[in-house]
């Protein structure tokens, strides 16, 4: 029985100094360095090889080592494999911090302060409290519900949308197509922490920014393929949009010459919101692992339907 | 009986009005068109007039409407006139809000994505989880506590020093001259929201700075005197200081030569952290007229001594 891991090497120590010390008998094996397929019962990898099923004849599961699994092409990936992805709690500590950091950003006008502080402007703006800023989550899987958490002590008026029903005490939540307008026109700052698939592929669009109140604010923590890029730009020229704290780009690393490095409205940071770190994560993928070994339902198994 | 107003007008019109309808027993001035000096009982300032016992011969108390009152020169005030600082639980907010932010931005390395923007550079670094970042906070007052308790939930280590011993749940008290190189040697980031006194005037300094662990930001929050400005300059350019947010300095608004504005570590904005908002202001500043009226103790009232 063999782990084989697919992803950034200098982790990958972490996570086989992991395994040889909790769990040594699962034997760790490190791509491109597989030794005899057949014995691969798992993979945990950012990205799968190609022809999955002829490299590893006898894989049982496939674990993504991320959040989201829109990275792969799940229709190249037999359908009777499990696809796991990867509910570390280090991830969604980080997507708090960072859903926290962009939100009180755009409410005390920071992207306005930095253009001050580049033009040497000393001047005060009025500071608008925050139970009058209504923020809305679009979204609401375990990530969204604890970053809906992380804001609740903050004050701010709490709004959340996904397609399907949810209760979230202090919230007002929305659901699916019906509900989409009447959520949007109640966010002063919107954010994004969708999973990417074909139905929310481009859903930041012109659509979305226009039935938002003039001068909204919009924070992307999903995917790159989340937003219409040329959108936002006009958004921001016209006035509708305020501002925006971006994550994630439709190409990352960003080419340089993207017009969102330098434009005074857009903060942008390099898809650092959150990261798999093994400290975290181990305890959740070995876990994982002897659920399968015991016949027991996983936490994180994708729809292969839905497709997160 | 009359309340005398001596500060921003426009915010005079929202106080004005608060008093017309909750208060109409009490007669509103607004300075200069003081009227009969006589009749004034209560002055509410940012600055008090020169010669105040001249000019207001009956005034029985003086309302600052700061959280702070270093800008009023204590030796021109009779030995006898109460002098009371505002509590404002929106400053209060405000001073969370900011604080998070702020704290926010130094622990996931805003300072560096900044100049990475500018730069047009896409690149991630490693993310320190919460827990091992210790946050130390100057000042142990109503207003440093309510901050200690906003950074709680997001899972820092806290650290607290005051001139007097406190005891805060979660938090690791220091105490007094004896004990502040032990707390500072455990403050990554170190966060000022100390009174400005004779004994806090300059106290941010390369002696401090120095005993910080290497690579520390600071945050100033407190007031401009606190900070020996060349000291800060010296300790980020030779790498002891990583990082520093600013929202006061010793000359407000800062000329355009001030060498914060263009610094890549420094993050400066215009003393917005909180202002007084006569929403929230009022009640307690109409609390605290009848507790006198009543001859109650008011809230905020300054200790003429320590001079906070």
């Amino acid at each position: 029985m063999a782990l084989l891991y697919k992803a950034d090497p200098v982790r990958g120590e972490q996570w086989q100094a992991l395994f040889a010390e909790h769990a040594p008998d699962i034997e760790w094996r490190a791509w491109p360095d597989i030794g005899d397929p057949a014995d691969i019962d798992y993979l945990a990898a950012w990205q799968a090889p190609d022809d999955l099923a002829a490299v590893l004849p006898n894989l049982k599961v496939l674990f993504a080592l991320s959040a989201g699994v829109d990275q792969l092409d799940l229709s190249r990936i037999p359908p009777s494999l499990p696809v796991v992805r990867l509910l570390d709690p280090g991830i969604t500590r980080g997507m708090c911090e960072y859903a926290s950091f962009a939100v009180l950003c755009l409410h005390r006008d920071m992207l306005r302060y930095r253009q001050q502080q580049i033009a040497r402007c000393w001047q005060a703006h009025m500071l608008q409290p925050a139970h009058t800023r209504r923020v809305g989550v679009m979204g609401l899987g375990a990530q969204a519900q604890q970053i809906l958490a992380t804001l609740q002590p903050l004050g701010f008026a709490l709004k959340g949308w996904a397609r399907s029903r949810h209760q979230i005490a202090g919230v007002d939540c929305f659901a699916g197509d019906a509900q989409l307008s009447a959520f949007l026109s109640q966010c002063d700052i919107l954010l994004c922490v969708l999973p990417l698939t074909e139905q929310t592929q481009g859903i930041l669009d012109r659509d979305v920014f226009r039935q938002l109140p003039h001068g909204a604010a919009l924070i992307n923590m999903g995917r790159g393929g989340h937003l219409v890029e040329s959108d936002l730009l006009q958004a921001l020229d016209s006035g509708q949009l305020s501002g925006a704290v971006l994550d994630v780009l439709q190409e990352e690393p960003a080419p340089a010459d993207h017009p969102f490095w330098a434009h005074p409205k857009i903060l942008l940071t390099p898809h650092i919101a959150a990261m798999t770190q093994p400290q975290t994560a181990f305890a959740v993928l070995l876990e994982n692992i002897r659920r399968f070994q015991r016949g027991e339902p996983m936490a994180g198994q994708i729809d292969r339907q839905q497709g997160y």
